[in-house]
């Protein structure tokens, strides 16, 4: 899966700049500054972006692009919730691995972007968390997964794949595959019930049974 | 658990300049600016600090006494991992949900402290992961967890509660006793392996969770 197109003096521009915004903040880059960083000249700037603005603008699109992802794929028919919380760590954590710079500078310089664009981002984001929400909202339903309060369940998944923009430095000796794999992982170990792959929803007994087990277990370890 | 004192106009002053830190940047928020929002003179915030950059250095604070409280903990003899990695996830969530703004705005402002402290905050957060990295090795070396990497199950764990300083507002009607269990819970179920509690002879409170929510699944098959 290809998530960002960076190659040409475009691109660069944008990873260059998102940089800049990071480390000295918006209205701590100039043009020149970015102009400079890559040995380029203004006007080559100025080819592409009408302004600093148009630049920071410009790198909101990731929020959007894995909006559209997210919800793609969370609006699809299922019949496996397990398998459809899995798609959309993958296609959360590939996005913030695949550039971790990007998606760092919106979080960082969102206070920067006209009052639309901020409405829109924040209608992305609420949009992504609801569409995780509603997937393991119904994995609780049908018994997929563990009955935890899904709203929680679905921030600490964003959280801990967003948080990733902040540790992650491309680099091929940590590749991202292993890294959203262990995402994967992590998850569906945090929200599958021990033994729930084969659990059905109409498993009484065995809920008896693992209760009557833990009650034992306390028991002995209390005496 | 008292995690700060936030009383008395200086705690006002910390989180007022948080709050505006985060909304207008370091450099877009002037001592005017932080007396008007708090209805004083400029005359009362200079009682308590010096300028503007001691405010946001104060203010990393936070993170350092989070680190000192991992660091204590992590170094107290432990018999059960499974408890020790409890109660560092409890300490930690405490910290980021207790006081969420200001949590937020080292990672906004980093930028602006000076060099010296720059490299203390980085230095504290290090140790943090550390931390936490050495408790989960030890737990997997024990078979308390499952063989995962342990460093990024840290960074996993780091993020999720990290990232609640993004979205959780302090909220009477969602008491951050109940978050904070749910962080753990959810740590412990993508850790701990499928019947794997049974090894921890002390984690009681698992347990009770574990049923707790067995019945709550059985309640919700019923229904």
């Amino acid at each position: 899966m290809t998530v960002a197109v960076k190659n040409g003096l475009r691109g660069q521009i944008l990873d260059e700049s998102a940089r800049l915004f990071i480390e000295h903040g918006f209205n701590g880059t100039t043009i020149n500054d970015i102009a400079a960083s890559l040995g380029v000249t203004r006007t080559n700037i100025y080819y592409y972006f009408k302004d600093k603005k148009e630049i920071l603008e410009e790198l909101t699109g990731d929020i959007f692009m894995t909006g559209r992802m997210i919800a793609k794929k969370a609006a699809e028919p299922r019949a496996d919730p397990v398998l459809a919380l899995r798609e959309l760590v993958e296609i959360f954590a590939r996005v913030v691995l695949s550039n971790p710079v990007r998606y760092r500078v919106i979080e960082r310089n969102e206070g920067y972007l006209g009052p639309e664009l901020k409405v829109k981002v924040a209608a992305a984001k609420k949009k992504v968390f609801n569409d995780f929400r509603s997937v393991i909202q119904e994995g609780i339903g049908a018994g997929a997964f563990r009955p935890v309060d899904a709203g929680s369940a679905a921030l600490a998944i964003i959280g801990m794949c967003s948080w990733a923009a902040w540790w992650y430095h491309p680099d091929p000796k940590r590749p991202i595959d292993g890294l959203i794999q262990f995402f994967v992982d992590f998850v569906l170990n945090a929200l599958v019930p021990a033994g729930g792959r084969r659990r059905s929803r109409l498993d009484a007994r065995g809920i008896i049974e693992n209760v009557r087990n833990e009650l034992a277990f306390l028991e002995k370890a209390l005496s």
